[in-house]
């Protein structure tokens, strides 16, 4: 869903230090653009804080977006600041409620981009079925940032069947991954300064709490933990969790999700899919007796066309991940060293 | 309080692209300095975020931080990050229990000035009786970020007597000031490149938490309105409210607390105290019953030596705000135009 709203007439065309003042024209922009575009009843009230009602076990999360370019293919960085946290939330097993937006704006931003990223924001507010409620407008100096940088917070009740955790994972458990992997990371080095290459890859980026809901609705507990690996990729989120819940895990190369063009560009640029950023994948870490149940729901959602089994959790080899080529073959895969694609989100 | 640590021994003196990757260095960066430093139960679970009860209404607030310089008389960006949004939660009548922080770091920042910034980080909260329960890192390039931003979001259940809205004021309210204004401001500027002057002004950056849930456990909802005036000063908030509540605002100008040093320090450098930026200030909208007694009990408290009622509500010039003179004259007072210092928060 892409929403479409007229931009309206201000006295500027690009940010200005003095709209981070706090004054007239931190006013101007707010009320002209950020009000009126992302409008309820919470952020309306204008206070320092939103105040809401929450009864019971509630999720709180919050990320910083400094991805570079601000507009890529299949996004921008209102849109991914929103699923995002949304996500974050949704991997704690919590129903997204309620967001905060932050803005870090470099001087002489336009302010048709500036618009561009609110849209963005709203339809993927719209999408994920959560509010903007508080926020910030800071300014900064031509040089000291880089265009836009977005915090978003977010709160959300957790879901009643919900219990996520890594201390739930065991041997036995059969790791799931929710998508074919290492799409976002690509589509944005596609249109990288000076990596600039053919194809028509599209970021990833959604929201996947609805789809987490359905799992949640119909396997609750046996849902042992979500990860959405971002950052990283998925060897890094799977050594995370090797280590703090002390298990092994072993995953199958053939069964991994990956798109021909995508493998393509990674083999192109030396990169290892399994190192490189997702934004609408999750890793579901579930009991072995629902396990084929989960990827045929998950096959039947929108977000989760090639959702596969593609390991599962051993005693054998504690806080090791464990690769299984398709010939046979054994490696250990490690956390990414260095980095591998900067401000990728 | 100032809290004091040994910086653990890490591999590295700067924080380097890597460090945002999500990978190897960032888990050493975690894992040696922000999990060590800010350890809690909610923290040390290391998920997407975290798993909080709350039962009532809750405020949700988020700022972020760009202040140069990071290190300034009184305080560090760290603290002031913690301060400015425990500030907003107890602006809303809330009592600050949970922040996020998320840092966007420049490369190249030394990790003694990380350091000692978390530090500062821990120091505030301690004293505010906050905990860091979630957060994120991501690391720019040279050039396209300033040394370190900071966002904090927090959340807090609201005082039981508390009922703060601009809704709630009415003609006659009494307007207190907790404490003497533009300490903040004049503080930075002290210490900006190229602006160097001599002075023993410092920072006023502090909780106010303690002192706003003092009140409200004596005066509840007689209490109508709290703002802290940060940026934009006294004179910008004033406007808002008078604008947002649209009633008339009437302040007395001999009435105001402001320290001679500053006072002088505003008169060298051209700023009138009234658009100057304050952290460590709130002002009362109040009912006029309480008024004396609020001045009094601020008085008592560390926070509100110099508190006094500067001024009131009134129906006769709506949105307006006018300040009356020492000598009978009046006049009124606008919203900060334009930017008066930028990145003073």
């Amino acid at each position: 869903m892409k929403l479409s709203c007229p931009m309206p007439k201000l006295e500027f065309d690009i940010i200005t230090l003095g709209h981070g003042s706090g004054g007239t024209l931190t006013n101007q922009l707010l009320t002209s653009g950020v009000f009126s575009v992302l409008s309820n009843e919470y952020l309306d009230e204008k206070h320092d804080g939103a105040i809401l009602s929450m009864h019971g076990k509630m999720a709180f999360s919050s990320d910083s977006f400094v991805i570079a370019p601000i507009f890529f293919p299949g996004g921008n960085i209102g849109e991914l600041a929103v699923n995002g946290t949304v996500n974050d939330l949704a991997m704690c097993g919590a129903i997204p409620q309620y967001l905060s937006l932050s803005f870090i704006i470099e001087e002489g931003l336009a302010v048709a981009d500036f618009w561009e990223i609110l849209i963005g924001i709203k339809s993927a507010c719209a999408q994920a079925g959560v509010m903007v409620v508080t926020g910030d407008t800071k300014v900064v100096e031509k040089g000291k940032g880089d265009k836009i940088f977005i915090n978003t917070a977010g709160v959300g009740m957790l879901h009643q069947n919900a219990n996520i955790s890594f201390r739930n994972i065991k041997p036995g458990d059969k790791i799931i991954l929710s998508n074919q992997i290492a799409t976002h990371g690509i589509s944005i080095m596609s249109v990288r300064e000076g990596l600039t290459f053919e194809t028509d890859i599209v970021s990833d980026s959604v929201n996947l709490n609805h789809t987490v809901k359905k799992l949640l609705d119909a396997f609750g507990e046996k849902i042992h933990l979500l990860k959405d690996p971002t950052r990283g990729g998925v060897a890094t989120v799977l050594n995370e969790i090797a280590r703090d819940a002390n298990v092994g895990i072993d995953i199958n190369d053939q069964h991994i999700p990956v798109n021909e063009q995508v493998l393509g560009a990674c083999e192109l640029l030396g990169l290892d899919p399994l190192y490189v950023a997702n934004e609408g994948v999750f890793m579901a870490f579930v009991d072995a007796s629902i396990a084929d149940e989960v990827v045929k729901m998950l096959q039947q959602d929108e977000n989760g066309t090639f959702a596969a089994c593609v390991g599962e959790v051993t005693s054998v080899h504690p806080k090791q991940v464990i690769l299984n080529s398709r010939i046979g073959g054994k490696r250990v895969i490690n956390m990414l060293v260095g980095e591998q694609l900067p401000r990728i989100c």
